[in-house]
């Protein structure tokens, strides 16, 4: 047991700095995968509210300075405690200020997982000179050049486009499943970022606990997409079948290529 | 008619300072009800904004020190002009900050309900020192212990529970409808603390309004969980029912004991 | 083709200054058009971010001294550079201060089109005293003083209302299309705005792109009236159908009435 039905047993509190756009759809996801959140975003109490969760999303959607200081606060707050950190980089590389952000956040707090797509994590590799004369405007990237960002940031690295990329630096797993409905709905990206948190506050490994999530995800979206007329009624139905996963569902569904150096 | 069809005759506006993971479905779900909602949170404006409505929310869900004042500004200028209000202190205790904002809340703001989970009553009851050694992680609280709250505070208190209670410190009612589908989305007790708002507003009562409220809201949701799949469809089902709830629905489902002294 | 096949054949990005309430449901309603949204808001990116965009929407639902500067910043980028902006004035006139920012606003940014419900229009009126003892409470406002409204500051208005106004201050077109629906729903005004704007973004004339934006909303909106069963269900269906219309559709059910001086 360690996907969805360990999510489950063990209800973590996924405490989420997040922007306006996806908080109540971070919450109701994380409620229906069997997990919780808190939305706690003030110095005055950010450092203590996150001692009290297993995991901490930093959702860079709508930053500001004042922002950008609490999400360091509460990071490094949690490297101290040991509590995992997920990074979704919204937008990064679209502005200056957005890039500095996001490398001010990476340089003072050790992340666990960055979740973003391949644009995101594009920005990023260009961030950390890993990859040279990337243009983010194809929004390509191939395996290796994300396997060294991973490795630069010593950290998990998931890259969502037609095919997801996972890796950790040194091993990756590529995940066929999901829809194109999952694009036509916002938030469904930072959603899984916060879903990748749930998994990881259960799971000792955050690469592992990233290719469980992402392909849970994407399965429970692809049965939410076969009766959907179009986005409206594809959101409560992928909230429902996300609220049915188990195990067995996502093993009979799962396609993905492990290319893992053992 | 002292219910939902008072409600709708008068229509309320319910002035609302909120949090950003609820704002949307405070504002449906008020608009359901045959009230409505205006979201002014600025210092700039919000003692002119009060003055228009027939009651003012006030939750806590994402405090920071400016918002506590301007909630604390609002408060005092319904205050003054005779308007009801209700606080729902969410996640009090969990931090001290949290704590302390919704203890000067209370000090500068005469408060005509309190809402929130058992836990948090709990919190409230171990700042007032109504009760000793509550254990807010146990969230099991006796009635008695409610309604020492309630006197203390010359309020009334609505605890959300498994049974609802609802005091004012001198009666109580315990309310047994509902569903646990209300624990699988989220905000379903932030918009309650709204609807509960929206009854006050139209009757003289705190306490029979909020009686009234609790039940209709916890009938409707029965109502929206018997076709629902999963906590997505419940959502816009429960959003229908509560638009279409009549006086008579709630007679007929009620499963209400008075305690009263009467 | 000049409807939303355009939209959808350009995919314009419509840079959102809004409010907590209609957050989600704007970048939802865009996405399902053709368009997307970035919300963005800080001082520190607002004039960069708005370079990239193809139009910018600006609402005062929950405006702050910051928050209007930062508008008016976002607003002065977008006229340097052909941007079009959108102005969703909400409730101008029930408090001074929302009164002088809107005000302010206008005095400093070139709006290509103001989309209010009557009221708000009629408050805009008394503000730049086109119209004198307009009673903003009776919510009715001629056409002949809508257009006075858009001559004098040189806009296209769109007031909403049983039957809307489209008008540039010379011609004007009333838009009967529609359902009271819209009325149940929080924020389908502001969405009606964030979906002019990808329109403007991608038409020659806002007057013109007005017209086919409102008459596209308003039929997408009497078809999923059709089998919602109330507000809730509505809102997905809404969703549902913006993302199948086409303009032949919209030429199939349009009813409006062109009073153009042709």
């Amino acid at each position: 047991m360690n996907g969805i039905d360990r999510v489950r047993a063990k209800r973590p509190l996924i405490h989420s700095i997040t922007n306006i756009v996806v908080a109540n759809m971070t919450a109701n996801g994380l409620l229906a995968i069997g997990a919780s959140s808190v939305m706690a975003d003030a110095s005055e109490e950010v450092t203590e509210m996150v001692t009290h969760a297993q995991a901490l999303l930093l959702n860079i959607g709508t930053p500001s300075s004042d922002r950008i200081q609490v999400m360091i606060a509460a990071g490094k707050e949690a490297n101290k405690q040991h509590i995992p950190v997920i990074v979704d980089p919204v937008a990064v590389g679209v502005t200056t200020f957005r890039t500095r952000s996001v490398q001010q956040l990476l340089q003072e707090v050790q992340v666990d997982v960055i979740r973003g797509n391949v644009g995101e994590i594009a920005a990023l590799a260009n961030i950390e000179g890993t990859v040279r004369g990337v243009d983010t405007a194809i929004e390509q990237l191939d395996v290796a050049a994300i396997m060294d960002v991973a490795e630069q940031l010593q950290t998990t690295i998931v890259a969502s486009g037609k095919v997801d990329v996972i890796t950790n630096g040194t091993d990756h797993t590529l995940c066929m499943n999901g829809t194109t409905m999952l694009g036509k709905v916002t938030g469904t990206g930072c959603l899984l970022s916060a879903v990748i948190g749930a998994y990881v506050a259960v799971n000792e490994d955050p690469y592992i606990a990233s290719v469980n999530a992402i392909a849970m995800y994407n399965i429970a979206a692809e049965k939410a997409a076969v009766h959907a007329k179009g986005p409206g009624s594809f959101y409560p139905a992928f909230l429902d079948e996300l609220s049915m996963m188990t195990d067995r569902d996502v093993n009979t569904h799962i396609r993905i290529e492990r290319s893992d150096r053992s």
